[in-house]
This record gives structure tokens, sequence and C-alpha cells, in this order.
């Protein structure tokens, strides 16, 4: 708590940890938890993490690539990781890992750069309140978290 | 890890997180998560924990008890931890504690104390690994789980 | 149809049959119906008889303890049998009787007593009409029921 | 039972009832089941009275034409009824009617018949026993079946 | 674009293409994608075939008889083509064809003739659009379009 | 087909056209497809694309940057169009866009670069057929292709 009685909003307090176990209806043809799935659920698990940092809802507004390392099978465990990396006015970019678990091993399934907007009642977008930077983790994150902001914003331009 | 090399199986190494945002598809018609899909949750986050500690498949024996304290609303967000509690020979205790969230405040929406059975590769029940207890804590939830467990084979005679 | 116009409320006028087979999205990794599935299931089937008798909208209250006595493989059928078994002022107990069924022989696979609460339109409770027994079974549930009410209410106050 | 120790396939014997409600997930833009969701209901109803009747695995070979008489809204009950009405050498026509419910008035939503054909393991159509007729109900029903059954081959060969 | 600023609404300009592949999620316990799915996507690629002709919401009214002519097994993929045939005062006939598709061959799976109706705000019939007929097979669709809503009303009062 | 018999593998050959509406169960809470949702649907027109070009499975490798430029609501369509742009020794790229669409005006929604790997009956990688480049439109998808791939290979080393 800050000393004005608001919440201070680290990382730390936003991050969101989401545990999936894949099941046959999540499945394709080859036992594994089809990409689509993963994809839907890494955008859960980032819009609470960019929810719980807004107060209040938000939409996604891009995801930077993905690259599948590795698949999940039938019956195998996955976990997300969601923290905020960085805000910007009314953008927050959330990063998620995604770790495969299987009888006491784990392995790096995928993970995933997204963007979200804070949004108020009439669905336009609002300004999001400041990210308190509290380790130097938080500071890496956010340095790099920074430079894809300015990269996406160059790639749109282009 | 043990001296044996085998990983020491406390309650903290394997519980589960587990966070839902209450969809459209989720609700019943008066907006709220329907109760049997929040009893699928707990079901899924309590077998990942078992299966944690088991190191293996399991299945669910039984639910305790279940009282729906609040409900949770559309765009709300469930967080699910599941911890194993106790173990017997071949089966488990795993307690979920269920909390909403919205806007920054929390509250607690219904608890579950869930029995999994550890299974060969025939479905047959095996003996599950011994569950070590590092805190007051954890030997306080063993107690009362072992307590409970001695209940429900009461009630299953009587 | 009772003297006053009133239809007459019997356990036998709302109970509900509900029949689902079990297809391969509702399947767990070792082809038999995942727990939560069943509770799911339950929920439902539970809910309407609960709202037959009710005459209008119902939220769960809680579920008693479940054993998952026999499960219910891919491609087999359940059958789901709901039946008001006690009222109180503003809660029902809901009793589901879960039989699997595959080429003509069935078994008992789950059964559940549940608890719904009427509810108005703003979600706050509101009394339940009276049950009228005709049976001697419709008394000895009856019985059973109250019982359990009472030991559920003094479960809470523990 | 009859007297060889078969059991007697009667309509009866092998109807299904199958009651649903109707879940946020389940309906369209007008806040009604959607139709497909209906028919895939009742593809699911009719199926487990055909493998009753034939005390095997069966496939969906048609459905008669298929009016929907009136809508069912969200929170609203499905009860359906399945039924065998005739059976040919590997073909079964099984009549489904699906009543909608609501606060203790009940309306006819739609109705179908469906045509299932038993198979064997390879998936071939293999022979089904005869439909043992035991109520005058039951022969207004076989004879009605029978006629359909000619039309639908004359339509094929037409 | 006709001559008074009104799209020209020819069946080619709201046929639907939808393709889907049949995944875990979607089949029976044979491997193949269940008749009720399969009706299901029907029912959606019909609806906005309709919904693109009417330029407005629209109700499934009825499904003619529908053949299973050959199984869609998982991994397969399906497509769906609907188009509008013809067109009553309130009523729409939307013909899909559903073709399946396995590395490089098609086969034909199953088609169905169903009828949408426009509705209003109120969920009334509102009059549709006419129907543009460019070709010969628009005319010959047409034709026996009008054909089959005339036996379809016969029906109805027989 | 060329002269070897062997079908002519051009991109408008195993182009896909995927049409979807937008139902209740697939919404957020601000009424509109949530961008998972959209990402499972792009994944499996992509994989129908890439998996007609080789004539056999594949599995996701990756997708590329994807922002969501309009969101798309309850009841509106959407239609995905996927089309192999580019082939390497065993991956392609597939372009989707996805159009949303409302009572006759039609808005660009987002589009996706995505990365597919064919593979063998053991899960390996295996080649692809050659592309055969038709318009000029096509030469221009290969040429940006290429170079999305060779930048995608360097961030992977990078």
């Amino acid at each position: 708590m800050s000393a004005d009685g608001e919440p201070t909003r680290t990382p730390a307090r936003s991050q969101v940890e989401m545990t999936q176990m894949v099941l046959p209806g999540q499945t394709n043809m080859h036992g594994t938890a089809f990409g689509g799935q993963i994809l839907a659920w890494i955008d859960i698990a980032a819009a609470v993490a960019a929810e719980r940092h807004a107060c209040g809802p938000t939409v996604t507004a891009a995801f930077d690539e993905v690259q599948f390392v590795r698949g999940v099978r039938l019956g195998q465990v996955l976990v997300l990781r969601a923290r905020v990396n960085w805000v910007g006015e009314t953008s927050m970019e959330v990063g998620v890992r995604v770790t495969g678990e299987h009888r006491g091993t784990t392995f790096h399934a995928t993970s995933a750069y997204t963007t979200f907007v804070a949004i108020d009642e009439r669905g336009k977008p609002k300004p999001v309140p400041p990210l308190t930077l509290e380790t130097d983790e938080d500071r890496r994150r956010w340095r790099e978290g920074a430079a894809r902001a300015e990269q996406r914003q160059a790639r749109r331009k282009g």
C-alpha cells in the first residue's frame, strides 16, 4: 500500500498462475493440445493479469510472435504464468510463459508477449495506472518490454 | 531432494494454482458461474495436485460436502488453490479453496475436500508415496485430513 | 390438482430423468467420464427438479459428500434421476442417483444429495411451496432428508 | 423376459428421457437454444434408444424433416423423449419429441423421426433384434413407421 | 448493384463456405464426427447465408430429410457450402452440401435443405428481399426449391 | 494436373474459407468474440490449408505477431481465408485474413502469418511438396513470405 492509500501496483501483485490438464476435447489428431487451444488459454491468463493491474476491463490488442517449442500431450499438465512487464498510456504488455509437465519433469512449451488495452464502459481506451518496479528483474523486463513496444509501433507505421 | 536422490514430497511441492475467468459459456441464467462448472474446475485442480504427488495417474474417488458460499459473476475471476493434506495407502485427500475476485477485492466462493486414488496401467489402485510434512500448518492439515478420512471410512461402513 | 386449483407438488411431479452418452470430449485420459463432468450433470438435473418444485429460479447452495462408485466409460450411457426429498423455508434437498449402462447391464455409478435455494428477481432467497408426500417412500425420504438438513446446519455452526 | 431367457424388446424398454436446461453457451443471439444444438441433443437421445434396442453400437443414417415449432429460451428446460417405432433388417426408426418447459407450463418445441443403423466392430451394418409390440399405441407407431420407411426408400431411389 | 442503389441479391452473393476439421471433442465412439455435430454446423452455415440475404436476423424453421451418406473421421476435413435456393414472403430455403476431405480425395458426406424465417426486433416474421436469379443453375434451383416449399406446406396441412 | 500425373500444388488449390458466427459461448464480457477464440479458429483454418498442401498431417510451429484491429460482436460473422504463401524444406507459411461482417458491411478484424511443419507417422518433420506459383500475386506473396521466414530464422538465432 502506498502513502496515499492506493495499492502499490507491482508486477508481482497482478501476476497470474493458471494450471490446465490436457483433456481429450482439447487435443488434435496427434494427441497433443492443439495450438489454438493453447493460444486461447494464454489470452485468458494474460487478460486476468492485465485486468488485475488496470483494476477494470481490458481487450486483447495484439500477440507478438509465438513459437510452439514442444507439444503437450493428452493427460499432461500446462502451467501458464502471466506477468505485466510494461505499461504505456492505455496499453500493457503481458508476458506469458507456458510450461508443460509430465510425471515430475517440466519443459518449456511456448511463450508469448501480449498487448492489452484498458477500456471504459463505452469500450474506449482509458489510462492505466503506473507499474511500480521493485526488483532488478522487474526493471529488466520493463526495459525489454519498452523496446518491444517501440518496435511494435514502428512495425505498425512501417 | 532427500538423501537418496528422491524428491521430497511436501504439500508445497505438489500444490496447484488455477486461475479461470468466468465466460458467458460457463454461466447460468443468473449470470454467475454455474455450480457444476465450479465443481468441474475443482476436480481438475485437485487431480493435478494428486498426480504431482503420486507422480502418475489418479482417479477421483469422492468429494466431501461442498457449500457454495458466494456466486462468481460473469467476467469475474476464480482462483483455485489445491493442496495435498493427507495420504493413506493408495488414496490422498486434496483440499481446494476457491476465491472469487473482482476489481481488487477478493472473497471466499467455496471450498472442497476431495479424495483421489492412484492407479496403475490397468486402472487398479497402487500405493502412493509418503507426504513429507515441513511446517506446523502441514501437520495441522494432516491431523484434520486423517480425522476426515476416518469419518469417511465410518460413513461408508455405516 | 388440489382443491384450491394449485398443483399438488409431490416429489413424483418434479422428478427429473436425464440421459447422457459419454462422448470423447467428456472423458479423462483413462477413457472414463471425468468426475467434474458428472458433477456438472448432477447439478443441472438437480436444478431442473428444484425449479420445477419452486416454479422459479434457484441456485445451488451445497453438495453433500459424493463417492464415485464406478467409472462410466466412453460410449456408455449415464442416467441421472433427480427428486426433491425435503423442503425447508427457502431451501430444498434434491437427491440424484446416477446409473451407468452398457449393453443391457446397468450399475450404480454415483449418488449425491444437493441443496438448492429458491431466489427472487433480485437473487434473494424466497419461500418454497410445501412438498406433498404421497407414498411411504416419499415419507421415508423426507425423514432422512430432514435429518441430513439438521446435520448440515450443525456442521455449518460447528 | 421372454421364454428363452432373452429380454423382451418392447419400445417401452428402450425408450429414453433426456432433460436439458438451456445455458448461455447453447443459445443464439435471440436468446433461444439454437437449432443445431437441439438437433445435436435429438441425435444423442435417439442414439441411446437405438443402442438400447440393438444392444450395441449404431450410427445415424438419416433425419426426416424437422420443424422448429417454438423456440426454447435461456433458462428454460427441454425434455426429449425418444422411442423406437419400427425396425427393419439393420435399421431402426426412432421418434423423438421435444417439449419445452417454463415455470409449470409445457409446450411442443419440435419433433423428429430419425433412422439409425446397427453396426458391428468393423462398422458394417448388422441385423437388429425384432421389436415386440405390446400396446395398441406400439402397433399404431409401427404401422406409421413402416409407411415412412417405405417412403424414404422410394425417395432414395427416385 | 441494381439501378436504385440496392445490392443485387443473387444466390452467389450470399453463399457461404465453412470449413471444419473433425477434432476429438466432436467425435462419437466410432471415431467419426457425430451426426448431431454435423447438423449443428449445417444450421450455422445456413443461418449465415440466410442472414446475408435477409440482411438481418433469422431463425431456423425446418430441416428437410437429411441422409448421412458417409462418415467423416477424426482429423478429416468437412467443407459445408450453403446457398439460398428460393425465397417466399418471410421464409427462405437454404441448401447445404457437406463434402468430406482426406488427403486430396473428397467425398459426399451429407446434404440438407433448411428453411429460415427473417425476424424483426420483436422476433416476428418480416418480409425478405426478392432473390435475383442470374444463371440457369439459379433458375433450376429456384424451381426445385419452390416445389419443395409447396410440398412442405402440403405436409403441414396434411 | 502436371505432366507426371501429380496435382499442381498452387496456393489457390489449397486455400481455405472458414465462416463462423459469433455465438454467446464464444464471447467475452464485452460481447465480442474473445481473442483466444479467434486465434483458435485461425489455427484450424491454417492447419487445413497446410494439410491440403502437404497432403498429410502437420503441426503448428509458430504464429507471427497478430493485431486485433476490430472486435467482432455477438451474432456477427467472421470469414477466415487461409492461403499457403511460401514453403521451405519441411515448413510452410500460411497467411490468414479474418474479415468481420455485419448486415452487408464487412471490415478487417485481424490477420496472421502462421508457420506449420509437415510430420510423418512418428511425428518427425518431413519434406513438403514444392508450391507452384501461377499468378503475380502468388509470386509477390512468396517473396514476402520468404523474407519473413528469413527474419524468423534470424530472430530465433538472435
